[in-house]
């Protein structure tokens, strides 16, 4: 018989949760892991209420299965034109290069609000994980009284402390390897420790009496079972999801998944003015992968928006952020999400 | 009964190298090892062959077990007198405060040369491993005809592939966890994908017919299970072992160890010339923790030497390079290198 896991009380069958991949995927995504026993779950902080509300109906109507709502909890930076004119400066040969005229702005990344929180207590999602920290308290309070299990990312000893101090059920540790934003809250941006899991995942284990979940490099049954051993109470998988055909990714990025190695990702903050973890394509090798004009987070995409939509509309992603983990090359067993998830829990003992 | 390990055909009977750490220990901790039985290493790349040869005669008068003698194959640069002095211009403060007088030379890293390959032949150790890739094909050559089981370290896939290509008996997977050198010899040190062993060991497992032993973040017997569900053939543990009473390190390096936490570690290059993790220090922080000044490995170390010296006698190591893995704060089990080689095996199913 198999070891409990500490998703069991929502009748999850299988300890696998899809990691939200905000920009990536929406409910057909979530779907077929839930259908498989895995915890589906929907990326909030690109979405409108509306449209967040569109994709829990549709997910409840296709599944009766507990499904998770994942916000980011950044601190929206004072709007700094010098910051961005600065930065548009920087970026002026890309918009001359390829005959780009002029911003249009785009949808930024919205902090978890007063407004989400009152769509959470409409929608009762069975689970909510916050990224970048945490909601103020009472907002935390509220999602909590909601009845969800609250999970949120730490990428250090001192964040999970401070995660279960602020009222989590449950501490989701990321290693370096994840692909896509680092959770990272407490360090400052240069500072990052960039714990592998191998170590940061045992230490957050006995460090905190909550259970954690494992996040980062996990992408077949065998990193389900590592994670396991270390003292995991489930995992978290990013990377082989998002190359399943459900994840919804342009096809530069679809094709930069499919020719990864091991070595063809960085951390960088050039896209978004936030560390996050891809893939090395042009713009990251010409401005980065670190760069102190960067607007903060999330300002900067909007900067490189017009550009990258005008790559992409050529079939490149030379500007595009190629979100992916350091284990996006590992075959993972499948490309179906619902089988995917299955072959993932058959690592767990 | 256990699966089987690739140090069978040794007699080794604990699956666990001690990782050879170069300037931090003697025989001393690789008898303890072997007497628990595992496999002890004696790194050479700081000893003079006489050096080596007393602590291989000391080895085998106490133990009757393999012995694991490694080496560093690194090219050595050419003598760069404005490098050297660029470098001494830009730690002359540390000199002034420290009331420093000159610059005396200080014992170098020496690669595996024809020389130590006579003293391969001559004390003939059951188990040879380079750092730094591998030495020319020739000497390689006349050291798997002496009978030693040849290992190589990898820190990507690609560089894997080129130690089977080399001639090795099998691959240490070396994640950026791992304290002291990164192993890395292919790509150029600002181009370091810094893999995680999550992401780095199934990879390369994946990747070649080898055995692959584990390195970087296991520290305790959670660590040996992990590793081995990656598919590990062995594993490979420095800090636990840096931080047993068997080590030979300063009082400086000692404290650091004990007081280090999960985010204490950077990758660095300034006290070598080389990227190596350890305790971020006073030295780290304020010249690094990579500097584009510092000249090539080991050159750098020289310049450096006579201010670590001064600041080691007053006690302080804000001049050391505290050499440290991500997990050296794991508490691990024991300080004594015997019971902790015995607790790390019983990880091992």
């Amino acid at each position: 018989m198999s070891q409990r896991h500490c998703l069991e009380s929502l009748h999850v069958q299988v300890p696998v949760i899809q990691a939200p991949m905000a920009g990536a995927q929406d409910e057909e995504l979530a779907c077929a892991v839930a259908l498989a026993g895995g915890l589906g779950s929907l990326p909030c902080a690109m979405l409108t209420p509306a449209g967040i509300a569109e994709q829990v109906e549709n997910f409840r109507r296709r599944v009766a299965a507990p499904l998770n709502l994942n916000f980011f909890c950044h601190t929206p930076p004072p709007p700094s034109l010098d910051a961005l004119s600065a930065w548009r400066q920087q970026l002026d040969p890309y918009y001359r290069e390829l005959g780009v005229s002029e911003t249009k702005p785009t949808a930024g990344r919205r902090p978890f609000d007063e407004e989400m929180c009152r769509l959470v207590e409409q929608l009762r999602p069975e689970v909510v994980s916050f990224h970048f920290g945490l909601p103020e308290a009472s907002l935390l309070t509220r999602v909590r009284a909601s009845g969800a299990m609250v999970l949120g990312s730490a990428t250090s000893v001192a964040e999970a402390h401070a995660l279960v101090a602020g009222g989590v059920h449950a501490v989701i540790a990321q290693g370096a390897e994840a692909g896509g934003h680092r959770g990272t809250f407490l360090a400052e941006k240069a500072d990052d420790a960039e714990l592998g899991l191998f170590a940061l995942l045992p230490q957050i284990v006995d460090a905190v009496k909550l259970p954690v979940i494992a996040a980062g490099g996990i992408a077949d049954a065998r990193g389900v079972a590592a994670a396991q051993a270390l003292g995991a109470s489930a995992v978290q998988v990013g990377s082989a999801y998002l190359r399943c055909r459900e994840s919804r990714i342009g096809s530069a990025h679809r094709r930069a998944l499919e020719q990864a190695r091991d070595d063809s990702t960085r951390i960088s903050d050039v896209f978004t003015g936030r560390r996050a973890r891809g893939i090395v394509n042009r713009f990251m090798r010409e401005m980065g992968p670190n760069n102190d004009l960067v607007p903060p987070f999330p300002l900067a995409s909007s900067v490189l928006a017009p550009v990258r939509a005008h790559a992409e509309g050529m079939g490149s992603g030379d500007f595009s952020p190629l979100w992916a983990g350091q284990a996006v090359a590992l075959p993972g067993g499948s490309s179906d999400a619902n089988v995917l998830t299955k072959l993932l829990g058959s690592g767990w003992r």
